[in-house]
């Protein structure tokens, strides 16, 4: 365990609508002063300024449509550095000393897989010097460096190696910097509050916290004062977008207390931790829904073993994310085999799959891309099988078709038309009585 | 000495304006293709997008209007790492490994001076194992690390330590971005050059080569094919701003063969090297100007010892670069003291001055903006007194009015009005018969 600070240590990330243009990052900048001033060391993870990574991209696009990896992380990371440089200019302006680090100056280092690393590591010793010195410190999220002595590749890269041997007398250490994926400072924020020991983690969105369904779609939305890493982790999962699936993984794992809130305004947040009213309450806590789904379906698939290996194995190894997976039960020794791939990644799918339908004897394929994914989460759903009833019942009253079903210990899902989400959501949140709080909560101190 | 590589080695170094947007990224990544197919090994150093530096600069003005020098340097370090990128990205397009690095991934280190670092060293096993791999190398121009062990501060750098002693179990190894200022690219490139021993350092950039003066003020300029060294750099020192001063001196230290070219056409440009030919030569290779300067008169300075220190010390400590200085002969105890400082830091230098003058008892700090730098450039300029001469002559037949002169071995230089500039280059382009070719050049070979 990292020895405490003497004050306490909090880590404030700020996403990119938060810091999109001069005048935010000043009032972003205003905002960590007055934590400053209220006692406390601070740790700032950024993301890059406003659409800077979408701008970024398309500036790769318009060179090449298939940049490298590893030029194309190196690319993203810049925006990152400039959005810390530029915080720690308005903290200066406000004569509150404070420093920038890159990932890699922050001491992060990842499993160097380029566009979707994870971090492996963490070495403090910078960011502890730095707080010991009085400073706020700002890191760049969304990345870390992954060192080897092969030239040109990063540890643990899965790219083709350099042709012919490399002399032994022009190796060299490589530092590389490689990006943590979509949402990925989420990821840094965690990761660095459980490392540092820090005594929260505040993420700063543009939304005031979690609520009990998407606000735009359920006008009587609430918004939750507390929810369980596990209960989060499904909800995010499931499609609710303002946290990182993997940091919640990791504040869970390393029981690091996050608060989701505005950056905006100064009203509490949500707060995402170990929830000791788990089963006093309602069981249901949210809903998500996802329309980024599609739906693949083979027809009349052989039913001998290995089938399902032939078929998941190439798209596993073209990092598509295969996630509900259901196979009617056979009969005349053929089955139907659907399961739902990211929309975006529908087409590489179908590619990938012609050959295999074509080799194991399958009727067709079809492909349905107006799906969406509709879910109720809660911890201890398992233990209550009437909310499955309750939940089919609710879409079936207000005329929503289920396509697939799937079931975890704390939620459940329906593929349903993509034109039905909204009907959908609204019927469970009223099914499920969402907009009530619950009188635990009343209990529940930040 | 560097063992040499198999095959020749080239450094080709491509400016902002050469790539200012995807498609001269992909007409530069097509030079590079055809150098690289003729046989060559290639060490690639590009500056930032177009005003890429320039907007990240306002960024930082809309900010704060006194920048931390560190945070900027990291800051503007990011335009290269991005047009470095891009480059690579083009090149694989076009079927050539190639690999971007940073200057810290490039070995470049450096005195740690933000905004005005020197380079201190390359290590250059990185690049060397990644040219053995068959890999064209891109190296974002403009930067350095600075490495130390105490936190938040680069090696050498003069900026304020941190307040109260870091605990030894908290300090770390501190590796700091740091840039080389204005046309510091062509200092990387040449640097490069000289530490890898490449055959050639070819720089990019939007004019065709170096010429006799000015093309855009005298229109029968001509283009060199070849100019000494020492001539290079007065010329660059006087004004001419193709080539970076500190990447001319490096040059010649180091005895690298720079071509300077345009990126836009195929035609050859001009050779910087050792000029065999000097003595045979006119003795006057080119002129150069320079619009910013201006003056600053001490009138009636006490005529006593330590007075030039007591006024020139605080400049230098402010780094106001103080070109020209005259002092007239004394009368009756006191004398008049000129000196040029650059325009931009003529605020910066009265405001310095003004409690000096109070002290030592001057009669009055006179300043006048709108003056110009003119200068006659040739080897062996010294030999032959009669060059000065016909200087004056030529401009006082043009009307031209010389408010101070000043010499050096290749070089006599006067200031006049700003508004004479373009009079004054004529006539002396006229004057020394620049726009005839040297009969001494056509032997010259590539």
């Amino acid at each position: 365990m990292p020895e405490k600070p003497s004050q306490p240590l909090v880590v404030m990330k700020f996403g990119g609508s938060s810091v999109a243009d001069a005048e935010r990052i000043r009032r972003v900048a205003q905002r960590i002063a007055r934590e400053r001033a209220a006692g406390a060391d601070i740790v700032v993870v950024v993301s890059a300024m406003g659409d800077t990574t979408d701008e970024l991209l398309a500036l790769a696009a318009a060179i090449t449509d298939d940049p490298d990896p590893r030029e194309l992380d190196m690319l993203l990371g810049t925006g990152e550095h400039q959005s810390a440089t530029l915080v720690s200019m308005a903290l200066h302006a406000l004569g509150v000393d404070a420093i920038s680090l890159t990932g890699a100056q922050a001491g992060i280092s990842t499993d160097g897989r380029y566009g979707k690393a994870r971090i492996a590591d963490i070495d403090p010793r910078r960011v502890r010097a730095e707080i010991a010195a009085g400073r706020v410190v700002i890191v760049a999220g969304f990345q870390g460096i992954a060192r080897s002595t092969t030239p040109g590749m990063a540890a643990g890269a899965d790219g083709a190696t350099p042709s012919g041997a490399i002399p032994s007398e022009t190796s060299a250490d490589v530092a590389e910097l490689t990006t943590l994926g979509r949402g990925g400072s989420d990821t840094t924020a965690v990761a660095l509050a459980a490392r540092l020991g820090a005594d929260r983690c505040r993420i700063y969105t543009d939304v005031k916290g979690i609520y009990t369904a998407d606000p735009r779609l359920v006008p009587d939305a609430r918004q939750l004062p507390v929810i369980g890493y596990e209960e989060m982790l499904e909800l995010a999962f499931q499609g609710a977008q303002v946290m990182n699936v993997r940091a919640v993984e990791l504040g869970w794992v390393n029981g690091v207390v996050i608060e989701v809130l505005s950056s905006f305004d100064d009203a509490p947040g949500t707060l995402i931790k170990e929830d000791p009213f788990v089963e006093q309450r309602n069981k249901v806590r949210g809903l998500a829904h996802d329309r980024n789904v599609a739906k693949v379906t083979l027809v009349e698939v052989p039913d001998k073993p290995g089938v399902a290996h032939a078929v998941f194995q190439p798209l596993a190894d073209a990092s598509i994310n295969v996630d509900m997976i259901v196979q009617n039960v056979g009969h005349g020794g053929a089955t139907d085999l659907s399961f739902t791939v990211p929309k975006v990644d529908l087409a590489k799918a179908k590619r990938i799959l012609e050959p295999v339908i074509r080799e194991l004897g399958f009727r067709e394929i079809t492909l349905d891309s107006s799906v969406a994914k509709v879910s109720i989460v809660g911890a201890g759903i398992h233990n209550a099988p009437g909310y499955a009833a309750r939940m089919f019942g609710a879409l079936a009253d207000a005329g929503v078709n289920i396509e697939m079903i799937s079931t975890s210990e704390v939620r459940i899902t329906a593929i349903v038309a993509e034109d039905d989400v909204e009907t959908a959501v609204r019927a469970l949140h009223d099914a499920f009585e969402l907009a009530t709080p619950d009188p635990v909560d009343a209990t529940v101190g930040a």
